[in-house]
């Protein structure tokens, strides 16, 4: 086994995705599964909203910018993941098969990616694969029915919070939300003075940073 | 092959989870998995929120009542399902592998119950239902995606509409909502006042009628 294979497979392991194997089993994947690998340098596309997801693909080095732009193009929320990581599994199966967001290479990136049936393949061959396959789709839908539930937030201040981590893939991070402030107050039900009265309250806070047309957030898992 | 078998199966087959497979298929499912039949009279409680969901548990005759409870019991949502219907099969794996809702048999009801070991067999031995089960909660993903990035709605009579419907299993048919007029304009942040004019708006149109902290909507198809 090559240093470059063990790093791999620890990198795989700390996805949710292969919790549970061992490096085995991930040594027979490698060996039978038809992989692609890939490499994008500096401000390459990896994957583009709107183009057809064939592949499960992984991120196994570097870091990118995801941007995720409202259906009607009213808003549009930056943000960055980096290796280990799993662009989009959920987007492989199901009513809309494209990616929901485009992913730029913000260094030298490397990806590795399986086709969907491969990934159908494994299921089959990998009891515990098929059920992290399930568990992971599961989940998702049960944090958004969490979100659909729970107490409404009592100040405008959470309700932009919510928002915001609504619109995101990872409730923690940088994030850069390009957004009118009559979008937003339409999007939450609210006047655009109140809005504005709250982000500047959150400001002060240090939760955000405000530019023209834009919110930045420095840490979501603070908002 | 039985009378009852076949109209078994028909009805297995009108199930998004089951197509595109053969009466073979499903006859070999009949012999080879452990299959659990258990007959429901009316009032009997099929499967209670907050309970484990070891099985998945398919409503193959009857129609049942089935409520949602807000997590803060703020407010409560009635709808009803007719056979053949799936019991939240998207709870058997994931972070909440309990029922979300409470469903009660309100005619004589007969279940079908596979066990989550079972489902996992059938998904390795019949690549449609592997391929059906992720499209089905991929599916789920993707409609609740489009709830979060579609356009925001320009009326308050939208905006309530939508919050009903985020809140229902099905998109149609008669829902009942429990819930306090304060309550329902906390949670969509607004005014007691506009949410009030907004539903009287509603009633004149003849799409929901209200009584006392209750709102009722004959087919939330047209809503």
């Amino acid at each position: 086994m090559k240093e470059a294979d063990l790093h791999l497979y620890d990198q795989l392991l700390e996805l949710s995705l292969f919790q549970g194997m061992s490096r085995s089993d991930l040594a027979q994947i490698a060996g039978h599964s038809k992989i692609r690998f890939d490499k994008h340098l500096n401000g390459d596309t990896i994957a583009k909203a709107g183009e057809p997801c064939h592949d499960m693909v992984f991120l196994t080095n570097g870091r990118a910018q995801v941007v995720t732009t409202a259906y009607d193009n009213s808003y549009m929320v930056e943000e960055y993941v980096s290796a280990p990581y799993i662009i989009e599994p959920e987007h492989l199966f199901g009513l809309s098969q494209v990616f929901a967001s485009t992913y730029t290479a913000m260094e030298a990136c490397n990806i590795m990616a399986l086709s969907k049936e491969e990934i159908l393949k494994l299921a089959d061959t990998h009891l515990i694969f098929r059920l992290n396959l399930l568990n992971n789709y599961t989940t998702i839908i049960h944090k958004k029915e969490n979100a659909t539930w729970r107490t409404a937030p009592e100040s405008m201040e959470q309700r932009i919070g919510q928002w915001i981590l609504a619109h995101c893939k990872r409730p923690a991070g940088e994030k850069h939300i390009k957004i009118k402030m009559e979008t937003l107050a339409k999007e939450l039900n609210d006047s655009r003075l109140d809005v504005s009265k709250a982000l500047n309250n959150m400001k002060a806070e240090g939760k955000i940073m405000l530019t023209r047309g834009m919110i930045h957030v420095p840490h979501a898992e603070r908002i």
